[in-house]
């Protein structure tokens, strides 16, 4: 262990889509834990969409990382040295703690994860936010029933995909809208969805929709905003459910997009949408990753993973994603496990 | 009673907004009435938004209107013969028969109407759709809690002026929007909103309603649509309930309008958008109408009426509706009470 801790700060806020000059790579002593506090070495980190509204100035349901500062991010590790009361050295643990390769962090910031349970890796894919996003965006806001139509958006995701997998263990026709053929393959041949197309090189995204879901559209999981999002609510059926989880379509935009009006199909089809954060589902999580993991070791839910090697790849595995390239879970790994 | 039953029929599909010659008055002889049904000569007939729909050609909620047929509509009236077995002569009843003097009509699409509870032109208003449209699009729909911020767009017609007065009777603060400064003034010195605007006059929407609503809005109940809506949704509070009953702005567009995407401003607010039609709590009908009656004896609910004269002026009067030109409920009168 050197006694450099190597991180990934903002350099610059980025207009449009962001760029590895927004990104620097800089160094700082490895930090010392405080009484109550575990110095953790980060073993993967996670990179997400939502990191891109942390890049911007204006405060989103998250504060903006200011430039200069260490960027934001969820990291699974193991506990170096604790002076936290319930663990351990070697414990391996779960938390927000940011581009870097170590971190300090009070115990309550930190999940225990169990070794034994599931490759840790899915700590921060299907056994974390991407799974409990996936898990109460779809049954708490959603509520879908045996015998509807689902559509997702962003399926092949870390969260669409698991959530066309729930979809389907409810018993619904799961259709998946995702950006390559590749893609569709593996959500269709490997997870189970009924149906899925790829929208890049569908011309009148309605159209296939209306082919794919013959029946309509009772629950629509949106990953992605923009004119996907217009075409699936065209096809809403009577009191539809619009589960609102990302707009990823949006988030390198520097003003807000032109679309169509929408809240007139919610009238005549007596239909909700409903934005939803899972940060408010903090107090169910336990019930949350009990139910994914039973599903995962039943093998109801499987789960890709993509992994950039080393914290100095962070920033191009984060634009990789935001461009689509991953199937799966997008990781970073920042120390052998 | 002559023999004559005049009517107004749909002479053009309009292109935009209405015109007078979109209508015909025609003539037809008074119908007879068959065993299990009523003749009614109508006294008020109710001219409402909803009706622009149903002058297209393409379906929404409600099947369109043929051009050459009978325009769709609410009325009251007396039943002149009966051949229903729980309705005699003189019955006061309600039910859609168009605008037209006389209708024929099974008795189950016939509510009695009690003239001694209130005027019996409430039928149509307050104790009739629109008083049940604000009473389950608001308190079904958003549930707003005592303290809650409620803003009502088309704050001065028939459902917004009663949604307001449900949301005073429910202890929230109430912020309306409306198309004159005398209705601002009447909803606020005669109904008791807490404070409203007119939007014809206000420059920035939003910037007026953060004066007005200065603790956010936690409740939406939107009649209109269009870059008011816009303005509502950008000072949405976390768990705000839109409650999407109209959109008035935009029925005389051919085309679809464009506006800003709004999605994510229900994400960052964890808030649902849900659209509703009153025809799906006919179950419930009862429930209502007997409390909106007994709001309305107690004095805490008011209501206006603005009443054209004769079938012949049923067009004026829902051209002149659909421009706001109405103080609460409009009306036609068919014949004297």
């Amino acid at each position: 262990m050197s006694n450099q801790n190597r991180q990934i700060t903002l350099a610059a806020r980025p207009d449009g889509f962001p760029s590895e000059s927004d990104f620097k790579l800089a160094t700082s002593d490895i930090p010392k834990p405080n009484e109550g506090e575990c110095l953790v070495q980060g073993i993967y980190l996670s990179v997400d969409p939502y990191m891109r509204g942390r890049m911007r100035a204006r405060p989103s349901y998250v504060a903006p990382v200011q430039v200069g500062e260490v960027m934001g991010g969820g990291v699974v590790g193991r506990v170096l040295e604790s002076r936290c009361e319930d663990l351990k050295q070697g414990d391996i643990v779960e938390g927000v703690l940011g581009w870097q390769e170590y971190a300090v962090a009070p115990q309550k910031a930190l999940r225990k994860v169990d070794p034994a349970l599931a490759p840790i890796s899915t700590a921060l894919g299907v056994l974390g936010m991407p799974g409990l996003t996936a898990y109460f965006g779809l049954l708490d806001v959603a509520d879908p029933r045996p015998g509807e139509t689902v559509v997702v958006s962003g399926a092949a995701g870390a969260v669409g995909a698991t959530v066309g997998q729930i979809a389907k263990i409810r018993g619904c026709r799961v259709v998946g809208i995702a950006g390559s053929d590749e893609k569709v393959r593996q959500i269709v041949d490997e997870l189970g969805f009924d149906a899925a197309f790829n929208y890049k090189t569908t011309k009148d995204y309605a159209d296939e929709l209306k082919r794919l879901a013959p029946d309509g559209v009772d629950v629509y999981f949106d990953n992605v905003g923009g004119a996907i999002t217009d075409a699936v609510f065209s096809l809403l059926n009577v009191r539809a459910r619009v589960s609102v989880c990302g707009q990823i379509s949006q988030y390198n935009l520097e003003a807000t997009e032109m679309g169509p009006r929408l809240l007139w199909h919610l009238i005549v089809k007596r239909a909700k949408a409903q934005g939803f954060l899972i940060f408010d589902y903090a107090n169910r999580y336990n019930e949350g990753l009990r139910q994914l993991s039973e599903w995962v070791k039943q093998g109801k839910i499987r789960y890709r993973e993509r992994i950039a090697e080393g914290i100095e790849n962070a920033p191009k595995a984060f634009l990789e994603m935001m461009q689509g390239k991953n199937i799966g879970k997008q990781l970073v790994r920042l120390s052998p496990e």
